[in-house]
């Protein structure tokens, strides 16, 4: 099968098969597809698309490329995907929220890029946190608390990793098949039986309208199908950020409060309906409201936030930081960004938001840069509150003052005040049962 | 203005601009551009298209990118183009008989790849006739005698050369607007102010359909006119090989015995419709009638046979062995493909009547293939001609045996005898004017 004879097929319009597409992956991790030739194809199916089986076929082959978990031990496992956004911490609460309730949580993350903060950025400002564990290790801890929080090894799904820099550098990044094919992939890989995804919505998302989120939600869905396995999908709001914090130690002392039964109530509401959504996948409850009941008294009796306690120390953390988060790196300096007027907070632009605080030193443009856990953004109004002229709206956590005016500048463009009220985005937009 | 930019644009059925364009023509030759971030553009232009107007641009970015000719002096200079065939050497009798109506013929041709011929391959079967001319020579044969046959310098047109390598192995070749750019380029850097395409339509042909080849033939009329250059368009059939040889010198020979008024009917009458063209692209006449007669008249008169013969002499080749067919080199082989049973004669398959030839030696599969002049085949009928059992078809003429059989077995599959009466295809399908 040449490569040229795929390509001309998918450029065509054509299904492809399995043994092409197999073809394909393999082919190219041999170098015996040129970049070229990939990258071709990556663009045919950028306009052409591919079917639900033709995906659930390309998901397979790249998960096969490297190591995977064999849990079939373990049941009916559950893990979480978000498609990413600013502030988003839910992942630290809902693993070991979930496990409390009886899920069997094998969860492995990535780091955050651009933008978006990553879940092993946050959980590495817990002193002595350990996100990179060897296989047998991740077990144990996966048996004994029926949660393991890790980052991918290595060998982990090396076709996504080759694939995804060639689709940066040829404007294919944004095809609904090739990025179902690189989350689930690296979702079914990590041997997650079932799973949530939260696919966010609005000018902090990936996807910054509902019509394109509700698209990349029923392509997950629909793979997943195909895979045999099932998915529930929220598609929820990132028009602003999620809670207050957005960093890594200040997200994490916001993570604790909300496993402590407070913090700000839109995480807590989230972070209750996608532990509800696993503890139903699960089949650990029979209704959703049940599910949600147990959630929240998971929340509120300690149990998830002894399992939180517990993870850490198996990962190594240091418990007693946890316990104190005024412990937590947190840089020393701050400066208030304030209302230029007087009315109602807006947030014209999520995404610039996460930039600010990337510039600050939380986030990184290039996967080798370094993250400073300790600076951050502390969101103090929400969009739509009455705002005077003066209120600070955002605590900038700073170290030394780098980045500040940078950051500054951008959260100048980001927020504004309206002279009329402004309307709430709902927390939640749709769900996909 | 980042490739990836480009890219992305075209991707989403954008229209490029001039300049991200010459940014992407410039910039891969400079390998600014990678080989993989070109064939995502391509395949993306494959899909979404390109308007006149951006083919022209592009066009213009690849005729710029080596040497041109400068004809400005010569007035309304005419070439012809023909998309390719299996027997078609109406380039080698048309170009004298326009020249010998007035017309100034620059005509800078290819050699045959695949299943189809090249002038330069069939005017280097004459000795000592050079297609490589410096551009000083080229110059002084055409101001001499109105017409002058050469082959592209290393340095003509190279982005087209690099683009089209790269569209080989990435099934980016069939695309309209990067046909008419490659074709136009090279048509334009050679000096033409006017053009008459020969879209080739049938079986042997690069378009096979009538649709297709009306839609290669509408872009390369709606790109020429965004350039400035007048274009009258034939759509000539491709069935069956146009004349009764296929090959190198035994195609001279076909040509002599056109020029000297004699030849087969098709073969006669196709080239004095696109010398007509020439002629009223030139304005040399008012009417295409006043053409048809006067290229009808040079070529009864001896005109065009002089001019051909002062061409040959000019460009070094031995004028006594064109007086004399029969000293051209031509193998001794000789075999027939008879008919196998009685009925009409039809052809399945043009095409793999030129990959007959080309096993013979007659033509190329790489580039840097030798053709062996002297081999090729002899058609003895044509479609529609009643036949009867084991009447010759076609006698092949092969050296010492060199890929008859496999010839013969293509033949078998190319060729066939119906029981019904078959159809004769129309000489020309469609004329654009």
């Amino acid at each position: 099968m040449l490569p040229t004879e795929i390509i001309i097929r998918k450029r065509d319009g054509g299904k492809l098969t399995a043994d092409e597409i197999a073809a394909f992956v393999r082919g190219y991790l041999r170098d015996e597809w040129t970049d070229y030739q990939a990258a071709a194809l990556l663009m045919a199916v950028f306009c052409r698309g591919m079917d639900f089986e033709e995906t659930a076929a390309l998901t397979r082959e790249m998960m096969h490329s490297g190591e995977t978990y064999d849990l079939a031990d373990f049941g009916r496992t559950v893990d979480k995907h978000s498609t990413g956004g600013v502030g988003d911490k839910v992942s630290l609460i809902l693993a070991p929220l979930a496990a409390a309730c009886g899920v069997v949580v094998p969860m492995v993350s990535g780091r955050g890029l651009g933008h978006t903060g990553g879940t092993l950025d946050k959980l590495e400002s817990i002193p002595g946190f350990r996100v990179r564990l060897e296989t047998p290790e991740f077990l144990r801890v996966l048996r004994k608390l029926g949660v393991a929080m890790i980052g991918q090894s290595d060998n982990f799904v090396p076709a996504d990793r080759r694939l995804y820099a060639l689709r940066d550098v040829t404007g294919t990044v944004e095809s609904i098949p090739l990025i179902c094919a690189s989350i689930l992939s690296k979702k079914v890989a990590s041997g997650a039986h079932a799973l949530v995804m939260d696919v966010k919505t609005g000018t902090g998302a990936f996807m910054a309208t509902l019509d394109k989120s509700r698209a990349l939600a029923k392509g997950l869905r629909g793979v997943a199908d195909a895979l045999g396995r099932p998915v529930r999908a929220l598609l929820t709001d990132m028009n602003q950020p999620l809670g207050r914090m957005v960093g890594n130690s200040i997200e994490v002392a916001e993570s604790v409060d909300c496993l402590r039964g407070g913090g700000p109530h839109d995480l807590r509401e989230l972070t209750i309906e996608q532990a509800a959504e696993m503890i139903l996948l699960a089949g650990a409850e029979p209704t959703a409201d049940a599910a949600r009941d147990r959630a929240t008294r998971a929340l509120d009796s300690g149990a998830a936030w002894d399992k939180f306690r517990a993870m850490v120390a198996e990962q190594g953390g240091d418990v007693s930081v946890v316990d104190n988060p005024s412990r937590l790196d947190v840089a020393p300096g701050r400066k208030d960004f304030v209302a230029p007027a007087s009315g109602w907070m807006e947030v014209r632009d999520c995404r610039a938001i996460g930039v600010a605080a990337g510039v600050l030193g939380a986030g990184r443009l290039r996967t080798t840069d370094a993250v400073d856990p300790g600076v951050g953004l502390e969101m103090l109004a929400r969009v739509g509150d009455r705002v005077e002229a003066g209120q600070p709206l955002v605590r900038v956590v700073h170290r030394d003052g780098r980045g500040l005016e940078e950051c500054l500048a951008r959260l100048a463009g980001a927020l504004g005040v309206s002279a009329e009220p402004v309307a709430v985005p709902p927390l939640i937009h749709e769900r996909m049962g």
